[in-house]
């Protein structure tokens, strides 16, 4: 079986799925039945955002190419904590041909940033993990020498003042191009490296695939943050087709119908490719 | 008593306290002696950890303005997590005239980042936490509205790589620059906003204390790292010779004797601020 993030994330890519679908449950969001049905009265909301994370993860493992679970949402308390890591475990033990990403915007000097990669890669198993680029290569190095492992870059984030930096020009060219380009062309020795661009973005996933070539993209604002799936796959695709994780959270999660929602996604996106 | 984080701060500075002692404490660094006689036998790392940060803190609440806890140290397992949690609350119980800073260099998208709020302000009651400034003052808005917490932000680094983005040339000034001067002239309606530049960089320093004005700069990097305590002092301080935190973790916690360690670097900083 496929064992690196990159090896895994290819292999659904060939399945044609190009689906992630971002776990990232809120206690007060998540449906009463699953309240209610929590098996382990002592610890009800861990027990209740596990059944609800597992029911996600049983009606959709068929669809998607990855998971991708926000440690916000979970790092607050310690039985949010235990539901994510249980959420991980499960995935790893019952569908383990699905990699996982950490979304946790990790990010501090070199020696630190070995607490992270411990918590990361030994604790939770992810098969992936995302980053800030703010404090360059250098302090990101642990997490470059995973090499069977994803260290996923921010570049172009999908919120509305993403720009603020992020655009600002440096010798003519916005930041972010600069932060792609430095990923693509020094970070990646080890061809672990990936990059984050907002669905909400296209124009400027089209310049970041020129930059990265086939390098894996995370795309996430699909669905609630109102991104554009068209443009994202007329200008994110690599010249395989491929090289997309396009991630939705609260439309997937949160639908009457989770399975449902995630296979009008997967249609939109089979259609696409068939029309191409 | 002082409530806030800047309150707390400036009552510090006013005793002439201008250290932050990092508790960035390692299972695997700290002395026998705290692992033998961990009260805790049924969680020894908990308990270990917990008793070694207590001593430090009992030894050397005198001399600070400031305790930094830096969570990568702490978050990979649950006992270690737990040893923090308690440090923080102990701190609080026991002196609760100090403020302390959770280093966490979080960010994420503003509805995501809620949880990280919640994280340390509900759950840790922290002081004050660090955050990365790539996705801007939207994505940021979260923790700016915290108005009795520190929100300090990552502006030019201690490590050796800062420059690979931090520097760049934005219309002939570094990014840092421009990060400093967005967090002073737009982040800061709240009157809550600090920022971080490493003492490795005594030059940036000065650079960033006349755009930030009075406002307070941490400054991680002495001891261990080989930051510039002289140059820190010369360049940093504010017009009214305060508003620095002079942060020193590994040589300190790590000396033989941490008190003496403390005071040494306290004694160094009163001389400097007598001979000016």
């Amino acid at each position: 079986m496929a064992d690196s993030f990159i090896e895994k994330l290819k292999q659904k890519w060939n399945e044609d799925r190009f689906i992630c679908i971002g776990l990232d449950s809120d206690f007060s969001k998540i449906p009463q039945s699953f309240k209610d049905q929590s098996s382990d009265s002592e610890v009800p909301i861990e027990g209740a955002i596990y059944e609800f994370n597992k029911s996600i993860i049983d009606s959709t493992h068929d669809l998607v190419c990855a998971y991708k679970i926000n440690s916000a949402f979970y790092e607050a308390d310690a039985q949010t904590w235990e539901a994510m890591l249980n959420t991980f475990y499960y995935i790893q033990r019952t569908y383990p041909e699905i990699p996982v990403i950490l979304d946790a915007k990790r990010g501090d000097i070199g020696n630190t940033n070995q607490g992270y990669v411990k918590m990361a890669f030994e604790t939770i198993k992810a098969d992936a993990i995302t980053i800030h680029p703010y404090l360059g290569q250098e302090a990101n190095q642990p997490f470059l020498d995973q090499k069977d492992k994803g260290i996923i870059v921010l570049v172009r984030t999908s919120n509305e003042g993403a720009g603020e930096f992020q655009d600002l020009p440096v010798s003519g060219r916005p930041l972010y191009e600069i932060v792609a380009e430095n990923v693509a062309t020094k970070w990646n020795t080890n061809g672990n490296c990936a990059v984050v661009v907002g669905a909400t973005y296209p124009e400027e996933l089209k310049k970041v695939r020129e930059i990265v070539g086939d390098m894996p993209i995370l795309v996430p604002g699909i669905g609630a943050q109102g991104g554009d799936l068209e443009g994202v796959l007329a200008n994110g695709l690599n010249k395989e087709k491929q090289g997309l994780i396009i991630s939705s959270s609260r439309a997937i999660i949160y639908a009457d119908d989770p399975r449902m929602a995630a296979q009008d996604l997967d249609q939109k996106i089979s259609s696409f490719h068939r029309t191409k």
